[in-house]
């Protein structure tokens, strides 16, 4: 390939992860609605992200989401009011407050991500196995050449 | 491949889109703030729909990344301060406005995918040609297959 032929590929190679995270985040707000229709889909983000990692401050959830503090304060005030998250005591430190997920919280983002399973298996039926190997594979190195030194 | 494996196969690409996910938005947060500190990086979201897309209502934006109008709101407020946006008379509808992106403010859409794209190319250094090819072709497969009906 010539580095002519090899830019292309980059071009290629970026257009489609454009496509397919334009389709992912279609499908999330989809799925959102259907899961919950009274709640914002980056809500739904916000809400996987503590389920998967933890308790955190407000702030720091600001930070990794490149959202600033009113978009998540008001977030997270939604969330609360449905019984989503709740605020606790931050153990670290008696002047902050960590945002919790409650367990109706946890059912909530397991449902979402049932329901975007299912979605998955059903776009992938007529895939061959071998080629959803090599998907997995290919998609795996590109995470570990993605990451963070 | 049984069902428990196909099933397996399905989860682990779940799992791989997943980190992927949290990849680019991780990197997308990056290269905003070092882009322009001052904009929030979902504003370079719709910064760019906007730039792909055309005119659009705020209405048909929020609708579009499962924003509330909010949300959108201030966003558009925001970006029209920096300039990088402003707000024009919808033709179809005299009561209604359009959002409508710069030339600075496609300037900025620009800056913003030319690192994104330095930044891949970097990642993507050692990768034999015909690898980045194997991906491009099986990702567009799966955009297909995840194509609304």
């Amino acid at each position: 390939m010539t580095g002519a032929d090899r830019q292309q590929a980059h071009e290629r190679l970026e257009s489609e992860l454009g496509v397919l995270w334009r389709r992912v985040r279609r499908l999330s707000v989809d799925l959102a609605r259907q899961v919950d229709a009274g709640i914002e889909v980056a809500s739904y983000g916000l809400l996987g992200a503590l389920a998967d990692g933890g308790d955190l401050r407000a702030g720091d959830l600001a930070e990794r989401f490149g959202l600033d503090k009113s978009t998540v304060s008001r977030q997270i005030t939604q969330l609360e009011a449905l019984g989503l998250i709740q605020r606790v005591p931050d153990p670290m430190d008696r002047r902050s407050r960590l945002i919790h997920v409650t367990e109706d919280g946890l059912v909530r983002v397991r449902a979402l991500r049932a329901a975007r399973g299912r979605w998955l298996g059903e776009a992938l039926r007529d895939w061959p196995d071998a080629d959803i190997d090599t998907l997995v594979v290919l998609l795996a190195r590109l995470n570990s050449s993605l990451a963070p030194e």
